[in-house]
């Protein structure tokens, strides 16, 4: 089941932010339907899964959305695109859902897990509502980096797109008061045979700039 | 060189967050390099690395951080341990470094890329000190996730640690005014045969509760 130190460079050497898509090349509903799993799969702090991800297939919200991101193509141009979005607080009603639900999953009763929930409320209570929102958007990077991560695995490429604009994401995706807001976005689908970033080095700091070993 | 869907789903399927590592199992110095590797092709916005990767091999050090992560064993039982840090500022000189090894990497002159700088800049320029250090932070979690997700194909397992004392890892690891600060640890090695929750029932949302199309 596992793969090789060697395949797996390989497959992070081969990933990079592709700029051009080639609109003719759809991601399978099979593979899309892994990366879909992948997303729920996504582990969080305490499992709280502070998210939703917004699959966005209408064609005119694409092409609003493109508006909202220094027209860059992908948002248009690529097989799928994923707008992820945080919870905007954590609250007590956040927690008991979660709590809930784990006691589902294990077929226990919630009062069980009583301990459990007050290790997370201790944890939580102190944090001031801006640092609850941006304790979930951090959350969100974590799918980030397992969405883009699997779908280089499956031979999908990614663009992770920051270079939003995200109060205009939120407006069109109707998301205002909805208690989410927009975090960060990524568009995914295959590379366009003539996309000249695809045959650029590689740039990155050396290892020894961003690894210490501390023996 | 790709994965199919299942093995993708299966491999994500077999990662938790582990909470006994077995002592007697370490990962192979040929995985660790590959891992190392993952971390330093994480990819982030605008490839600016705004981190540092601390591979803690020190016992003492070691068992210092547990101290300030609520005792928890993994810090000292795992085979590896990554404390993620992020850039606490965001600055000019920050940018220029990468710009320089951006255009040493394509192997054209500096002023070439001055057009690329300008448009970084204008992105950075508007944000807090706040801001920007929250930004770093958000970025290191991409590196988590893939770092997660990497070793899972490895058959590697991990344990992502946000209940940790950031401000005593910062002292213990002599962060102190460096210019980083701690963001999250990741405990890495393998499982030990009697953690009980490796046989729990993955806890996780449906697919229909955090994923909307938008059709």
């Amino acid at each position: 089941m596992t793969i090789s130190p060697q395949q797996l460079l390989e497959t992070l050497s081969w990933r990079y932010a592709t700029k051009k898509f080639d609109p003719a090349k759809p991601i399978s509903p099979t593979e899309w339907a892994a990366l879909e799993t992948s997303l729920v799969l996504t582990p969080s702090s305490f499992g709280l899964q502070p998210w939703k991800f917004l699959v966005v297939e209408n064609p005119d919200l694409r092409a609003q959305l493109r508006a909202a991101s220094w027209n860059q193509p992908q948002v248009t141009d690529a097989s799928h695109f994923v707008v992820l979005t945080a919870r905007t607080t954590l609250s007590t009603e956040d927690i008991t859902e979660w709590i809930s639900c784990l006691a589902a999953t294990q077929g226990i009763p919630t009062e069980n897990l009583a301990p459990y929930q007050n290790i997370v409320e201790g944890f939580i209570q102190p944090l001031s509502a801006d640092a609850r929102h941006a304790w979930n958007n951090r959350q969100t990077y974590i799918a980030l980096g397992q969405l883009m991560t699997s779908a280089a695995l499956l031979g999908i490429d990614t663009c992770p797109m920051e270079g939003i604009d995200p109060a205009a994401y939120d407006r069109i995706l109707g998301l205002e008061n909805s208690g989410y807001a927009t975090t960060v976005a990524c568009a995914l689908g295959h590379r366009a045979a003539d996309d000249k970033y695809a045959t650029q080095p590689k740039a990155r700091y050396t290892a020894d700039r961003v690894i210490s070993h501390l023996r």
